[in-house]
């Protein structure tokens, strides 16, 4: 287990905050209100959850790493000057990794960026590295295999300190197989490029579950994954379908609403309606069938209720322009 | 203009038959009749057309031209031992791809198989081969490019003809640019693999217009092409958009209903209840975003009636049933 410390890692930061108490990122009360007093979804399980205060950037892999970085800066711009984790245990090459984000998060003035990898899920047993959340703000994981991250991570006590962060308030981030494993259940494999086949190999696997009742697929337009999300949610239309366009996020606050970031687009693929599916009912060999699927493609400035499910939209400029004035606040504080 | 005989060219055909004359394939007549009665779809310009009475066989690309070759079986069963003719007039290598159409209708018993190939469109203005639609029961369009289809061939004397040949109750097929000349308004070119953007170049020309109020794509799922064909019906939600994987066509029945056949699927993008776009109101560099998208995947032996934008499934074994007991009949009454 690797923990690389940042350039000034143990300098001051701000500690949690409480409930409530976290500036919300472009998503507008009236609509949050809205949702609250929507009563058109059935209560599921998540219903019953205990309220979480924290953010979470979920995003479809490939985000620039230089120049713009339109979606780093959303996550630099939730450290607000507190710890960045940066978790590399989905990577084969975890040292490489770590430098480029080490060097985009200390361009875009993070101070407070410290690196974690996993090598052995016996180190995290044997003596779990709990003071690298002291103080943090993002926990971020990178790309690589989901499954590292779940074999490694998931049900040790470091993970259920992340998670108790992420429930007081904190921001936990992640690209590309960081994506998935947000969700309860995520997408491990199956085929791009292709219709969904019944009987085809569409590997899933229990998740974090930072994220309910949803299943997330990342790089979504670029590998050509409609097929396999469809195949996914028809199997359990409770599951909302989430495709994440590749240098695209959405910021999911408080588990209630996300807003969309990026150069590509959020599809959101929602079989509650769903009249038919096959899935269960004809020969392996077979194609899916599924009907009614309520499509939803999302862009920059786009927001959208998971309680009610539906989206809303904002002018992307308005967004741009936030981004534009917290660069700029952020740059001034900075230490370059 | 090359015009080459099939081995009997002149052998005995059956001629036209009458409006509603033809057997319907797989189209149960309940769902026809149900359509008549819905009242739910506004009429639009295509409701004052003349009625038609064939039928078209659209395409997806790569249909098999050996072993089960499911797709192009349903085409030869359109002949019922008249003519088919092969227009290679959208492709670079016409002689290869007559050569292959034309054993493979030959094997599946077709006797007469005839070529249609234009290298000039004003071979057709001088000369029309009116005659080849004498006793044709298939008019066969093959892959290549959309624009030499309609620029050599839309407005001639031959056109009109093939046009009035449908009317009548032919079968004009088509697959890969075959396929997406058939409706009014083509996909000509557009990116694939990646979610629309507003100002991207999503090259669209007047069709044949044999379907109206669709817009095809063929190749669908292979070239990850939901994000152009979203941005197609966007700009027009009136427009239906039809995306056709590969060896998968869709039988079109009078305009009304199809019913779909082939190892892949039919992506149906209905934007009639979009809620929201910004196709029209956003900087050319933005992404697209649609909201309420209603989304059918539709695999062999479903069905979808085309007025009230309906699909409804039969189980794929009760088509490959017919299928078979077409083929055994077929082949019975070829000579090999």
């Amino acid at each position: 287990m690797a923990r690389t410390a940042g350039r000034s890692r143990r300098a001051a930061k701000n500690g949690h905050k409480g409930n409530g108490q976290r500036e919300s990122i472009a998503l507008r009360r009236t609509q949050t209100e809205r949702a609250s007093d929507d009563t058109h979804r059935p209560s599921g399980p998540s219903e019953q959850r205990r309220p979480v205060a924290g953010r979470l950037v979920i995003i479809g892999g490939h985000e620039e790493k230089e120049g713009e970085r339109l979606i780093l800066r959303q996550v630099s711009r939730c450290a607000k000057g507190g710890r960045v984790v940066v978790c590399t245990v989905a990577s084969d090459v975890p040292g490489e990794v770590w430098k480029d984000y080490q060097r985009a998060f200390r361009d875009m003035g993070c101070k407070d960026v410290v690196h974690l990898d996993i090598e052995r899920r016996a180190d995290l047993l044997i003596e779990p590295p709990l003071d690298l959340l002291e103080g943090a703000e993002v926990f971020f994981f990178t790309g690589g295999a989901q499954l590292k991250i779940t074999t490694r991570f998931a049900g040790t006590r470091l993970c259920a300190a992340v998670e108790e962060f992420y429930h007081q308030g904190g921001t936990v981030a992640g690209t590309s197989a960081g994506a998935s494993v947000m969700a309860d259940t995520m997408l491990v494999s199956g085929p791009g490029r292709e219709t969904h086949k019944i009987g085809e190999t569409l590997q899933m696997a229990p998740g974090l579950g930072f994220l309910r009742d949803v299943i997330i697929d990342q790089h979504f337009a670029e590998r050509g994954r409609i097929g396999r999300l469809l195949g996914a949610v028809a199997q359990n239309p409770r599951f909302l379908g989430l495709g994440i366009d590749e240098d695209t996020a959405i910021v999911v606050e408080r588990e209630e609403a996300f807003t969309v970031y990026g150069s590509g687009a959020v599809y959101v693929a929602d079989a509650e309606n769903v009249t038919y599916t096959n899935v269960a009912e004809e020969e392996e060999a077979r194609t899916l069938s599924i009907f009614n699927v309520r499509l939803h493609v999302l862009s920059q400035g786009d927001s959208f209720d998971l309680r009610s499910r539906h989206p809303s939209h904002e002018f992307a400029k308005t967004v741009e322009r936030q981004l534009d004035k917290s660069e700029h606040a952020s740059s001034g504080a900075a230490v370059h």
